[in-house]
């Protein structure tokens, strides 16, 4: 039986400002990504979070982001190198003593928005912030982008990788992901997403906008909690006629 | 020979808004309170601070606030019990990571600002917050005010406590500060605080603002680094006649 | 046949944070408060809820907060007389540019939160309130509650006062509010909007907590947006049998 | 008698953290671009600084920004058309309101930091940035880089607009500006931007880095706050011996 990890993005609220609906998710999945407050997430937000997190046996990473609440991250910030290593320190140490206050761990850093895509592409970023963990804990895994230039380097520094598909998100045939400014990027259908689930958990492809079927293996696979769709899609994997394991990567 | 330790709250800019003059103030004193990034403080300018600070051999505390940087940490807000404890336990967490990466040791905390108020007189605020330090690491020092309920709940705690005392400000009878917004609160002579500072430091006593003198035992001496005198308090300090010694507590 | 306005607050979404459901509410009221950008909404949320509101012909006011994104406005912040009136002047003068800019004109100002609170009951911040109004504009309404010392205060600075209710919320019985943190103080039910709709609107009276009928006689009821049955109660409220007109205060 | 008007950004302290020192600079400027709250600035700043050019006589303009307080303005923020355009038209609305709510007039606009440049050289941001204004005023005059395409883009949109030049940056051939990153980038010397100031306000010339005169026409010259030489300089602008009268333009 095939088994693979599915994470999200959780504790992304804000005061009374609530994003996504992270109870309705948290049965479904094997990983959280918990925000860090600099997108999203306060100190309470994220606290609760990580009890829910704890509750629901679900391995717990840290989301850090550019310092940017009112883009949500989602803005390249550009900073220098000491300014974004310090931010990406500060960011996975605030989650990292919480996380142990509550009697967990924090396996592992996955990268928010904006900040995201600049360390899958742009080697002087991913360089900065694997510098950034390296000081706070070299044991932790990072979760990137499946087959950008990020992997590499993040395995040549020494890092466990943990390679990332999306299970909403349509791609490109050369593997990158259709923007999010175009039409179709998100795919429409509970159907669709299921469909890709299927095929990259067991057959490590994933059919392109174009038709094509490209290799596409992934350890982890996204799920977006500001989809609509993400609930029933969630729901839907548990319920496949060839059942497919979700649980997180032993870290 | 007398001696005691001199702390004084750094690493409080925030981008390119200049506080304090840390470089000046870091040679003459044994302890500092590093902002945390509610009140002041981003992550550069605390990581920088942590680096200076380990270059002085000064030892390190956290210095966590209301989350009010509009309002510098000087104004109380009104945070439910789980707001404010998980805020703490942030801000300590994001600290201690950081300090530890860069090879020293987070060993005590003070609150800053109204914080330091709200828990030095309110018997809830301080047990939220002791809850707070306590869930991050029991070991941890507490900095307060000398002689404030606060001080036997922390003790009560079974958290060591540093009694502190303050350079550069008056006092009232009652061994309580001259609030900031009366005149003479503060005061006015590098020579006012020198006599402060020796009779504090070698017969535990503080002349108060009705020139009664009352004992006053402390641990720690707070200089405040937006205090226009006070690199000049500082220098004088170490060019006693009778040298008092300037050195951290033992933790 | 009888009438009256109905209010609600708007706008308040910050970025990617969305604050109600502001779509679903604007064909039922007859004014709304825009947020202000200080305890939620940002320039682009602020501009587009103008236009919506030109669009359905609903009276315009500006909803200025205590500076207070993290706690919604809901927080009391302890500001001074200066900050307080300088706060509220900035706010609601990019308001009326904004407003002015898009073809239309501000017609009242009504406090958010806690400075709604504080402005209705504390006699210094009402006045520090409606010195803030008078430089900016002094033909400008204000709507706050009903009743209140703010509303004499108000009426003797020579502003016109629109006395507010609220359509769910249940009154004690001297005529205040039952404070959000007790248990019903929010009506649970449609039906109880209504009646209260229907009893303020056509008797000037309301029933308390007590079960006691008590004078109510306001000219604009508020509906909260985040209220999951506001936009069942707005659709109620214009499916009576005796139909009671919705329409903003001639200003 | 040659004259000239000086601009200088003020206003951009934020609470407690003081920016700049305005009121030595402000018997010396003609005009002075007040920070809107995005980068600096807060309201009650911002109403202080409004009242001392009220008292100065120094004619006032608004400088907008992007929303980063973190970065003070200098980093580029990428904002939609309609979320730069909704920023830029709250900014000035806020300023307009509360000059006049002081008995003053805004008389002109002028972008801060990243955001200057960003409309300096980028048409899309420039008449994204020219819409805002038009919006809210279009008799407002346009304060803006010397030469750039900005210059041309805003008089074909029928601004009034003032060709600005730097008393204390260093110029390159091609007559844009040292970037600050470069050594040399700030005039070193007051007698080096008093050299300048003359060569600029009686020749219309500057000499650049290698050494060349080039023309310079411009109607009025910026002087940094941050500049720790900016009051010497200033006054030294006031002492020459054939003097030149510092004198706004009129608007």
């Amino acid at each position: 039986m095939s088994s693979i990890d599915i994470n999200c993005d959780l504790g992304e609220s804000f005061g009374q400002f609530i994003m996504g609906n992270d109870d309705a998710i948290f049965p479904y999945i094997s990983s959280c990504n918990i925000a860090c407050g600099f997108h999203g997430g306060d100190p309470l937000h994220i606290e609760n979070t990580i009890k829910k997190a704890l509750q629901h046996n679900v391995q717990i990473g840290a989301h850090p982001s550019y310092p940017d609440l009112a883009g949500f991250g989602r803005r390249k910030i550009v900073l220098s190198h000491e300014e974004l290593k310090a931010s990406v320190k500060y960011q996975i140490s605030a989650l990292i003593g919480m996380v142990k206050s509550l009697g967990g761990e924090l396996k592992y850093i996955k990268a928010h928005g904006a900040l995201y895509n600049s360390i899958a592409f742009g080697e002087k970023e991913a360089n900065t912030f694997l510098s950034a963990v390296k000081e706070i804990d070299p044991d932790l895994a990072i979760l990137g982008l499946a087959g950008s230039p990020f992997q590499e380097i993040t395995q040549q520094c020494g890092f466990r990788f943990i390679r990332e598909g999306f299970l909403d998100r349509r791609y490109q045939d050369d593997g990158s992901l259709m923007p999010r400014k175009e039409k179709g990027s998100v795919l429409e259908s509970v159907e669709e997403s299921i469909n890709q689930f299927i095929s990259i958990a067991q057959k490590g492809e994933v059919q392109t906008a174009s038709g094509k079927r490209i290799t596409m293996e992934v350890d982890s696979l996204c799920i977006h909690g500001d989809n609509p769709l993400a609930e029933d899609i969630l729901k839907a994997t548990h319920q496949l006629d060839q059942p497919i394991t979700v649980k997180c990567i032993q870290l």
